[in-house]
């Protein structure tokens, strides 16, 4: 049974962008999203999906993805999506033998930078790279859903700065 | 433009019943069914499929529909979609040149039997059949969404007998 252990860091500095390999532009937004089932439309670059995720039973997350018509998902991000919308740039680097995913988010989460990990078992090893700052990974208002409702832009200075500052 | 116009009749006979031509059985669900979007899973016989419909804006309703596999539409119409389900059998028959369509509903809503016939014209002449009854089209309890929130089981006799009796 896989487990997926995704850890999230703040940045600290620069330091990361001369080590990527590949971006990816994000755009992505949800039809619906209440707890028994989220339906998620995304377009990373050229590629368009639809994506529908059920309540956690369990461990057990069951989960469904379909490539759908690019033009499909431009017309419902744009006319039936929920409002603000994610959209960010992500970054993939390799660092000490893992593969780092950075999001960089624009529009109403403009100016959040977030690292994330995923790990297959609670005690894999990694490298903290000098780049990464404070973990984030528990803190609700960092979670992907809680920049909808919450989003970056809107939170106070002293939620913007309380992890930011240090490693 | 295309206009859909669709005529909804119960039915005062079983006549039709040698007139179809043929038949599906229909399972079907919402994982979301809010004024923004809605977000159907469907099993018509083998055949799945996604269908997502916007809200209304004038005349012009966004509706996208994609084929999903067939496991995968059982499994959100079993795990995720609200419930009731609708269930039923649709028939298909022809009768003086237009394609009729009788719903014999199954499970919450079993009892419950309508014809629809869609026409492209409000002016569109059509033949009534002899074994139609009285059109349900502008009543509300009808409506596919309400056979969710309402179904036919927990009608009243006044309501289900109140267009039932004469043609």
């Amino acid at each position: 049974m896989a487990v997926e252990i995704e850890h999230k860091f703040l940045l600290i500095s620069d330091e990361w962008r001369n080590l990527v390999s590949r971006s990816e532009v994000v755009r992505q937004g949800y039809l619906s999203n209440n707890p028994a089932a989220s339906v998620r439309i995304r377009i990373a670059n050229d590629q368009a999906s639809l994506n529908i995720k059920g309540m956690t039973i369990g461990i057990h997350r069951p989960e469904y993805e379909y490539s759908i018509p690019w033009q499909d998902a431009v017309e419902m991000l744009n006319q039936l999506c929920a409002r603000p919308l994610i959209e960010k740039t992500r970054h993939f680097l390799e660092f000490a033998g893992k593969t780092w995913e950075i999001d960089e988010f624009a529009g109403e989460n403009l100016g959040l930078i977030v690292a994330e990990l995923e790990l297959t078992a609670i005690s894999e090893y990694f490298q903290k790279p000098t780049w990464v700052g404070k973990e984030v990974s528990g803190i609700e208002r960092y979670y992907n859903v809680s920049l909808l409702t919450y989003p970056y832009s809107q939170w106070t200075e002293a939620e913007k700065t309380e992890h930011a500052d240090a490693a």
